[in-house]
């Protein structure tokens, strides 16, 4: 099976995978760690500029309070991870936020919770390329000046690999995130070794700038909302969390444990960093200001529409490093690279909530199985195409598209914490064992306050953001819970239409005998095959049929019907205008009409071609009368194949397409193991 | 059957015709002259233009030389009306000049004949288009002024309504073709009568303008090659003339005969008409330049590039009835429609010839029969996207168009009349009757006069236009010769891989027993169909295989089936990752591998649904696993409908869609009645 061709890719990617050895990859938690959490932690590149960014409204004064903002964020940050470390015990299934939602409040709350995952893929692609690209742009001032330009061709290549089923590979996505964190903890401790123990004087490239206040000397109402702007946007932060409790089925055993302990883990991990980095920021002097061209001033004068703000990150890393150092470019590309893997994951957790949506019909079926290639690549499309839209919007400008993101999280992570509140009162009233009540009062608590406290974040982030752009994310969550509602609808239609009812016999009318046809227009191997076939087939009768388009071509089958001796009787039928399907038709028809209660089967032999233009030269008649016959009642279609030589080259197609992995394999996890008596396949 | 609504449209168009009654609709001579004459009548309302504007360029003292152009028009005329008035008699079947070339000639002649009538077919609707725009430009300047949209939007309204498939009616045919005769002749008559007996001095609205002679005092070999050149541009008019050579079975009956009338009748009108309208334009002054901007002088000043040259006819027109007469708009109005109908012959000509292509396997097999929507579809969309590009490219000039023309035409009439002489010969070996064999003398010495004639035709052509355009039609030739040899190719190589061996047994191995197998996810009514109808084939062995995607539901259907006590035993195959295809495929793969001389047959329910949209929500995992199945040899796969109540929608588009009229079903006529026994179909 293994070709020559292949030694050089397994040398590349390692040993090949069968895909049932899927079970195999199940993750511990130093490879979990990074696949799930390259979104969150990513999010620390752009975060706390965003904080900075809002504050600079109200004048450099307003950045003293970006520690306490920090705290909010961290104090945020923690509740979050302890509420969810309850949903990963008490949902191990990983249907996540959907599942608890729609459990414990009613399929409305779990498909606006879908929704809301939904609109987050799609910004999840538009902000991390966004700012993997401003990252990127710090060290290589060509990517930064064809911004949107960048970022599209960057979703363009992710959407091409999740199409072609690259898989997702745990080591892949450890290396960067790894080195990401390594970078910037080490520039944390470095800038702290030389401020505090050094006593050098650190200068971000824009410490010498000063900012002109848009609204200077904000006092009460205006500055309360003006914090709790750059409050909101630091929540930016907390983007991601909740992939975890989607991907619990993917841990080693014993999996919700071990998927608790890399929550608690991702979530101090993320704090430390986006403290270390405000403070950073605060220690080296970055300036940051939302309108740079007009309100960043050197020397007194405005930089100008030329300037392009670096992020705060590589700010920071050129104080610490020095600016184009080799710590300096390893970080800025590091950033970029775990900025590009969190917009991976959305084509990876993309597939993942679409299956669960599947299976309760609120997405299309097939969605529910896996590696059903065409669905899956519908579902990148629409999901790369919208991110490409938005960027194309936007600009690219990351900025401008975290207005949009956070409310679908808010949403929710407030909507799921409820549930879990939900989940506990029921437990609580069947529970009897005093220490596991007790644990379950804890839980109750713990979720009670996350579901106060994000509640909370979710009003401030659409009191601040609604005008500047959340309307959009509402507006997409609406639409995605028309569709998926409307999915919903007809497929329970369906279902009420084709219900069987209780007795087995009064709803199809049995028929009592089946006539048998084969369609004939030569003598050759396919038609052979089909007769054979149809003649294994013991129906009540059989006959061949064929339609006269041509008197010339007609008499040869004739005559070649005789020659060979060919036990079935043909029948000619006359077609005037030459046409096949309306003189075909009529006659099942006529039989039908002489006895309703049989049954007609209609053998077509049918080609088997190689290649897309073949389709244009073969069975186009065939085809078309099997669509016309569909519609007949009591008529079965059977399809003879006959494989041309050529049909080897689909063949092989066929086959790599049924090997092709699916986006989010890895973190789906397998099925819970099949029961033994379940599994069993007669031999 | 009939409709309220259907009544307004009855009152239109008709008693609605049942399409087997379209034997009913045999074309009277008075119907047929102009169903298959708007193409070379419509030719006289710009071959005497182009003959003008070719001698222009030695300047107006060349004008003198129009009148033998006209003469040389005449005799080819004459000579291409007599070759084919034989080709009617030989060849009643309506294969045309391809079925001659085809026969007499060999393939290869019959592919290029072919090839150029396609050719020609793009070339007619864009010629025709063109000059019909320029023509109703002449009463409604609007059009002219915006000449290539005008003719692009009037190819899309013809290429809709034949899509949608009105019929080529011969009435709708007949009433402009006869008012441009009429009006065409009453011109001529009324400007005799105005000139030789009332002594009028008609001016055309050019009569007074000059022309800057190109290349002034032509003489010898230069002026000759003008002459040819002018010649070729006149040649325009005959156009057309092999399209009733193509149509004989839509005649009453004697059909040869009465075709052969109408033939020599076409060819009296169009002499006629173009001779009267060069005679008109040498009297009335018309001047025409080929780059009037330049060459057109008006008191001794260049006209400039504002300056719209309008058409010779309507020029004439202007002048005879005067200019802006109610006479003068009919006319014009009336030359318009003529030209657009001429274009539209284009597009009933083309499945028409399609149709015997496909006969020979040179195109698709479902050309050959009639009413197949889709295929006739992308015939008309390729002659029209063709069109567009070529009226696009040229801006819609008729002048420039009519280069490329005319080529294609000289090369069928060049190889069919070759052919013709070989026919002759052939026959001439075998005849005896000396009144018969006189009577093929004379045929063949007319054919192979022709054959003569327009054999050098051709040369002029090609060497006075190859450089001017025809170098494009040859191209356009080389494509479609080599697509269509490529498409033979294909069939002959899959026929011959089909092709049966003469005993019957040792070419299939012939299965002994059969394994059915009915697909089963839910116990519905469409599964309860399937199994009835599956028992009712008698197969060997039958059981019911599910696989197990998602466990509860297993669970659920497990009970359900031993709930009801259906007695086919149930099979679930284990599928860790939710596949549906890989498990079923290997199953069928180790029934095959147990026992390798059974075939298996596999039932797969099957919902007919009825719209696109459904399409996406219904069917998708059987239909892949059919396509996976066909790969798999000794599989045969059948499909039981079950009509969801929404299919009602999609059985009435597909009612509609079989009722559709294929364009060229007028001119094509009906099949010859087939003898009695062959259409008797068992009651």
């Amino acid at each position: 099976m293994s070709k020559l061709t292949d030694v050089p890719k397994r040398i590349l990617i390692g040993r090949a995978l069968r895909s049932d050895k899927l079970g195999e990859t199940l993750l511990p938690k130093r490879i979990a760690l990074p696949v799930f959490a390259s979104d969150p932690l990513s999010s620390v590149a752009y975060a706390p500029g965003e904080v900075l960014l809002v504050l600079s409204v109200a004048g450099v004064s307003a950045y003293h309070f970006s520690p306490w903002i920090a705290v909010a964020v961290v104090v945020l940050m923690f509740t979050v991870v302890a509420s969810y470390r309850q949903n990963v015990h008490a949902y191990p299934s990983g249907g996540g936020d959907y599942e608890v939602a729609n459990t414990n409040l009613g399929p409305k709350a779990g498909l606006t919770v879908a929704s809301a995952l939904l609109v987050d893929y799609v910004l999840t692609v538009a902000v991390s390329i966004s700012s993997g690209v401003e990252n990127l742009g710090s060290a290589i001032p060509f990517v930064v000046e064809h911004k949107t330009f960048c970022a599209i061709a960057m979703i363009v290549l992710l959407t091409v690999m999740n199409l072609r089923g690259v898989k997702e590979s745990g080591k892949l996505f450890a290396i960067p995130t790894y080195i990401f964190v390594v970078g910037v903890f080490a520039m944390i401790l470095w800038g702290a070794f030389r401020g505090l123990v050094m006593g050098d004087a650190m200068k971000a490239p824009t410490a010498d700038y000063t900012i002109h206040a848009e609204q200077g000397g904000l006092a009460g109402f205006a500055l309360v909302f003006l914090l709790l702007r750059a409050f909101s946007s630091g929540c930016a932060a907390l983007t991601g969390v909740e992939a975890i409790s989607n991907g619990v089925p993917a841990f080693r055993k014993p999996k919700s444990k071990n998927a608790a302990t890399t929550l608690a883990l991702m979530g101090g991990l993320a704090v430390t960093m986006f403290c270390g980095i405000i403070v950073l920021a605060m220690t080296t002097g970055v300036k940051m200001a939302e309108k740079p061209a007009t309100d960043l001033l050197h020397n007194g004068q405005p930089v100008g529409a030329g300037y392009t703000q670096n992020p705060v990150i590589s700010q920071v890393a050129a104080a610490v490093f020095g600016d184009g150092t080799a710590p300096f470019v390893i970080l800025a590309a590091a950033t970029a690279l775990v900025l590009f893997l969190a917009a991976n994951t959305a084509y990876n957790g993309f597939p993942l909530l679409g299956s669960i949506l599947a299976q309760d019909r609120y997405l299309p079926r097939q969605l529910h199985t896996r590696g059903d290639r065409l669905a899956f690549s519908n579902g990148i499309v629409l999901l790369a195409g919208a991110a490409v839209i938005l960027v194309y919007i936007y600009g690219a400008d990351s900025t401008r598209l975290i207005q949009l993101y956070i409310v679908g999280v808010f949403v929710s992570f407030t909507l799921s914490q409820i549930g879990m509140v939900r989940h506990w009162n029921r437990h609580l009233t069947t529970e009897n064992d005093p220490a596991k009540r007790r644990r379950m009062h804890r839980s109750r608590a713990i979720n009670a306050f996350g579901a106060t406290f994000t509640g909370l974040v979710l009003v401030v982030v659409l009191l601040t953001k609604f005008s500047h752009g959340a309307w959009v994310a509402l507006l997409g969550m609406v639409i995605f819970y028309v569709t998926m509602t409307a999915i919903r609808k007809h497929y329970d239609r369906v279902a009420d239409e084709i219900a069987a009812a209780d007795s087995p016999d009064d709803e199809v009318a049995r028929p009592s005998r089946v006539h048998s046809i084969v369609l004939v227009s030569k003598v050759h191997k396919p038609t052979l095959r089909a007769l054979n076939y149809a003649k294994l087939m013991r129906s009540d009768s059989l006959e061949a049929v064929s339609v006269d388009v041509d008197q010339a071509e007609t008499k040869a089958l004739r005559e070649e019907w005789e020659r060979r001796g060919i036990e079935v009787p043909l029948k000619v039928l006359a077609s005037p205008y030459r046409e096949i399907t309306r003189p075909f038709i009529e006659y099942v028809k006529s039989l039908r009409k002489e006895s309703p209660r049989d049954a007609v089967s209609v053998f077509i032999p049918e080609y088997v071609v190689g290649h897309w233009y073949e389709h244009l030269l073969h069975n186009q008649s065939a085809l078309r009368l099997k669509g016309r016959l569909l519609f007949t009642p009591g008529v079965m279609v059977t399809s003879v194949p006959w494989q041309l030589d050529s049909s080897e080259a689909a063949k092989v197609r066929a086959r790599k397409r049924a090997e092709w992995n699916a986006p989010g394999s890895v973190r789906r996890g397998p099925v819970a193991a099949p029961k033994k008596e379940k599994a069993a396949t007669k031999k």
